[in-house]
């Protein structure tokens, strides 16, 4: 009864509920059929007198999910907004397991949005598809639509390797918890554009950093790849190991423990661009998001598939113990910051 | 060479070039793996390992595609766009001769958006899955963010009755052409939404023509089963009998032939909002969009199947002929106008 602190319910507005919040209200009021798997995995699964498939959206918007100017004074073009939003999607098919199948994607454009921007943006999300290997993907067309400011919706569907989806309440205590992809960069590169270190005096090192912000390459194959291999549990990396991680310790009902020995070539992978930006290369190791690899556990006797490397464990609650945790050797971690859509 | 009229091509924008020269510039850019059936159909073909299924994807931003506020002083409610948004996609894949499986949704709103509104969105939605029947179809979750605009988009999977889709281009000289559902009911109800016929003065008549353009009604068991009774063509009435007559000619290479007499029913039913509002409800009838039925051709000895009606016949070019038309007993009907998202 703590309603001195909120407005009254029927003046409640998104900026007021927040993202999850908002998730509470909506979700139960989705009343279809019974999907094979609803909600609170990176994908849904669905039946069809084939076969099951998986499926799931996605949508960019213009000076919330993407910027196209950079303090930097780095320019980001329409090929970068297009790759990010199939790279996006396409990791999020591959986080269960299952290979891209169909994209559609859905374009709101104010009326002096460049043409050749757009053309840009197609050849973008192209590129991704065929370089990050979707080659099953077939990019099906779409709706086209005016609006006051850039909107990039993509829906991917896909089809499960093994027939079965690899979810994130599988993991179970004793699992190995292992990564594929980078961990950090497209923090670190973030925090680059994001800096006054004019791009045009950029290093090729430094431009790579950017690059993992702006072109994210999820590791495609090695979904599948897992699920052949046994994965218990997986999901895609897009908030950040810590947040992630405890996303997937509340599914399983057990703790997630990561070592942070297992973490250093990913931290001294960022050492000199933390070095040169004043960054906390360890924070953007745990804590970074949109690298989109993949966080999946594996029992403990399983050979990890190529690409994968062991982080941590997975440790069963003590007796009577309820909340599910995230550890960095030993210390538990806290996982409460992050992004919110609608914070701010 | 007429470089004179147009903007150099380095400027030019997406207002200048047209929604259907914007899309010539898109598709030959995405370039995934081949669709079983790309864009130019109500929805895309997609081969997977146990069966092709068909996909759209459709999105509807504020002061675009909806409104809240009327001149006549109605206020469109969340249900009335969830419900828009639903039925918009759930025809798509109807018109394909396939019914749907599964619903995506993506929503921006601003930080100002009521939550009631929002609840009130995914209670439309849901409501026209259920109403309209497409008990098959889950809704499968989405995604939410955060613009400065309403914008919701909804991608719908389908799986087709006979395992073969109905294409616009499958029209044969001789064939009945029959429509499925109401014919300018959505755009003499835009009208009266638009006037400034006050709505609390409304009639149960006039506020049931409103009702037919803020929650259309798709026939959802029809297209599958004019797939079953053999139907040649099909497509969702989205831009009116004209316009879409006129697409559906020009993909099979025959002229689309309506008769005025089988329209009598759909004219007499819209002349007294047409009294009341000085329109023309023959207009209507032909020119009015967003109703979402079905124009369908059958061989002309098929029975049509429950709800379809014949308005009239397809027939062949004559010899040296190169361009298929509409006529309207027997008189050749102007086409050209229509909506463009990127005009005006």
């Amino acid at each position: 009864m703590e309603l001195y602190d909120v407005p009254e319910a029927e003046n409640l507005t998104v900026g007021n509920l927040g993202e999850s919040g908002l998730l509470a209200r909506i979700l139960p009021r989705l009343r279809g059929a019974e999907p094979l798997l609803g909600p609170g995995d990176d994908a849904a699964m669905i039946a069809a007198p084939g076969g099951a498939f998986v499926i799931t959206v996605d949508t960019l918007v213009e000076n919330q999910d993407f910027r196209l100017h950079w303090p930097s004074g780095f320019e980001s073009s329409g090929f970068d907004v297009g790759w990010k939003s199939a790279a996006q999607n396409l990791s999020d098919v591959n986080a269960m397991g299952a290979y891209a199948t169909a994209a559609v994607i859905s374009l709101t454009l104010p009326h002096s949005t460049p043409v050749s921007w757009v053309e840009e943006l197609a050849e973008g999300f192209s590129a991704a598809v065929r370089e990050l290997g979707a080659s099953n993907c077939s990019i099906a067309g779409g709706d086209l639509g005016r609006g006051s400011e850039v909107s990039v919706t993509a829906a991917v569907t896909g089809a499960l390797a093994t027939g079965k989806p690899i979810l994130r309440s599988g993991a179970k205590p004793g699992d190995v918890v292992a990564v594929n992809g980078v961990l950090g960069v497209a923090a670190a590169g973030l925090a680059l554009l994001d800096s006054t270190l004019p791009s045009a005096d950029w290093t090729q090192a430094e431009a790579d950093i950017a690059q993992g912000q702006r072109r994210p390459k999820p590791p495609l194959h090695a979904g599948p790849e897992a699920a052949r291999a046994g994965a218990t549990a997986m999901m895609d990396l897009s908030d950040g190991l810590l947040k992630d991680g405890q996303r997937m310790a509340a599914a399983s009902g057990a703790h997630m423990c990561f070592e942070r020995n297992a973490l250093l070539n990913d931290i001294e992978r960022l050492e000199p661009i933390a070095s040169v930006l004043g960054g906390d290369p360890l924070r953007w190791v745990l804590a970074g998001g949109e690298d989109h690899g993949l966080l999946a556990t594996f029992p403990s006797d399983a050979a990890l598939p190529p690409g994968f490397r062991p982080v941590g464990f997975v440790l069963a609650l003590e007796i009577g113990e309820s909340n599910p945790r995230v550890y960095l050797d030993g210390l538990m971690q806290s996982t409460s910051t992050g992004y919110d859509h609608f914070e701010g």
